[in-house]
């Protein structure tokens, strides 16, 4: 019996922690993802997810989310969603519908209140004031305003062979409003087919729509790919074309988990992700792009865990 | 030099008429696209799309739409728009921007508001009524209320062998408030890459969403397939994997040409297109699902074509 569970950012990491304990204990694929993203939803100190997720430039936090079946290719997302404790488990419970099940702005919000789901403030006061500062730095300096776009995405494996992947994202911090990213979307935020394996991104949501990379990292594990060797072939091939025809490429890293838990990653930036299956307990790691559309990956070092734990907690000015 | 421009449902053939009209006199794709989309958004007896598209369940037009170009793979969408007379050119504005390329609701509906775009209560006394008389079916025969979602989708190609893709739609007809189908996704709704083709798709986007079907026609010809084979070989295929897995699929068809004008199509529906390039003149067909995953392909009867004029313009009771 093998399982596992894979997910993007050092944020992921607790959620992994208990998804794998969840997955040896024989819980299900779908439960287990809601679990590990709603874990990222409520931690306040998360600033790119969830409650204290950052607002957009008009100062209010809306949230994308998403869930995929991937013994069933129920897909079940929302966008632009407000006040609403755990987006996950709304997009959730959208993939049991077939129709409506992708649902953006107040049409998603009137969903979530009409079925009984959690509402919350989630703004909080933290979030409020960096947002605050960032409007007077962008005024003084006068900045591009986006910046960071750390989307939880996980991909997990149960002992029955059910995968199933799950995202969550306040987007682009300063975004304008009813901005979506690639988090809610097939394809380029996430894919699965439990009977080859998962993916799901993290970046810039407007590159990422541009080269479907979740779908064509399932593709490519379809066709005999290890998850690390069809990561590398998607991610660096495409970011080489999109510098070509784009003239750039934004920040983007894929995670991917085969139906046998082994996993791969890739990514055009510095990017930490936790991973862990039958074999291996759970760890965090720091990836970067190597040479020759390889990737490098470096187990996290005490240092930069402390220095991490520090920058998130910082007092705001 | 070779052109050509190929659309979804008989509802686009003025455009494509229209469309290889321009390229033939050097248009430009992006421009000859938009101009054929806003044909049909603009015509208000074409009941899914624009003016004159059917209300969601709450008795309001939302719109989708995207834009994508497929030099530099930039795409430009909304979702759940309302109100703004041509959405397509909304997310050809859009494409334009590095950051924040795809909105939603208010947020979308609002950027059009900023830029200029022609206001216009786009639902026409018809539409409300065709919506009213639906509701009383629903109640009185207790009805699944969703049926009809025919997106406009365009691919076309100029004569400097620039390709760009176009699609609109007020999505499933008594849809709920912010529902959006695959008609704004990019890889489900639509995919262009210049270098090799582009195609579009229209039917269920809940379950087109399962199959990111435009990329994976468009990925299809890259690997050298003609048109023709790489939608029979993506959709039917598709169709299967989805009747065994999901337990059903719903309709969906799918146009697609590459960058020497060839095209090709496949549907589990019966679906009618209009296509032409350099060497054919613009023609409507009516396509089915064949034998052995093929596409049965014939050219439009001159009864199918007075039965459709007559259906579109019946008078509502």
């Amino acid at each position: 019996m093998v399982w596992g569970a894979i997910a993007t950012w050092r944020m992921a990491h607790e959620g992994v922690v208990e998804a794998l304990r969840l997955l040896e204990k024989n819980g299900t694929s779908g439960d287990v993802t809601e679990n590990l993203i709603k874990t990222v939803e409520d931690y306040p100190y998360y600033k790119s997810v969830g409650y204290g997720g950052l607002p957009n430039s008009e100062g209010i936090l809306e949230m994308d989310a998403a869930y995929m079946d991937g013994d069933t290719f129920k897909i079940g997302a929302v966008a632009g969603i407000t006040d609403v404790k755990n987006p996950i488990s709304v997009a959730r419970k959208l993939s049991e519908d077939k129709f409506n099940s992708f649902r953006v702005g107040d049409g998603a919000t009137k969903y979530s209140i009409i079925e009984g789901f959690e509402r919350k403030n989630m703004l909080t006061k933290r979030a409020h004031k960096i947002w605050e500062k960032r409007l007077e730095e962008i005024r003084e300096n006068n900045l591009n305003p986006y910046d960071g776009h750390d989307t939880v995405g996980a991909v997990t494996l149960d002992q029955e062979g059910s995968m199933t992947v799950g995202t969550s994202s306040s987007g682009l911090f300063m975004k304008k409003p009813g901005r979506v990213g690639d988090s809610p979307l097939s394809g380029s935020g996430f894919y699965v087919d439990s009977e080859i394996g998962g993916a799901a991104a993290t970046g810039l949501g407007e590159d990422l729509m541009k080269g479907c990379l979740s779908y064509e990292i399932v593709r490519l594990m379809g066709e005999g790919e290890t998850p690390q060797a069809a990561c590398d072939k998607a991610v660096y091939s495409f970011h080489d074309k999109l510098s070509k025809r784009y003239g750039k490429a934004g920040a983007f890293s894929l995670i991917a988990m085969n139906n046998k838990g082994e996993w791969g990653v890739a990514t055009n930036v510095e990017f930490t992700f936790s991973v862990g299956n039958s074999k291996e307990p759970p760890q965090i790691f720091i990836a970067n792009k190597g040479k020759n559309h390889t990737t490098d990956i470096q187990p996290i070092s005490q240092e930069w865990l402390s220095a991490y734990e520090k920058r998130i907690k910082a007092p705001i000015e």
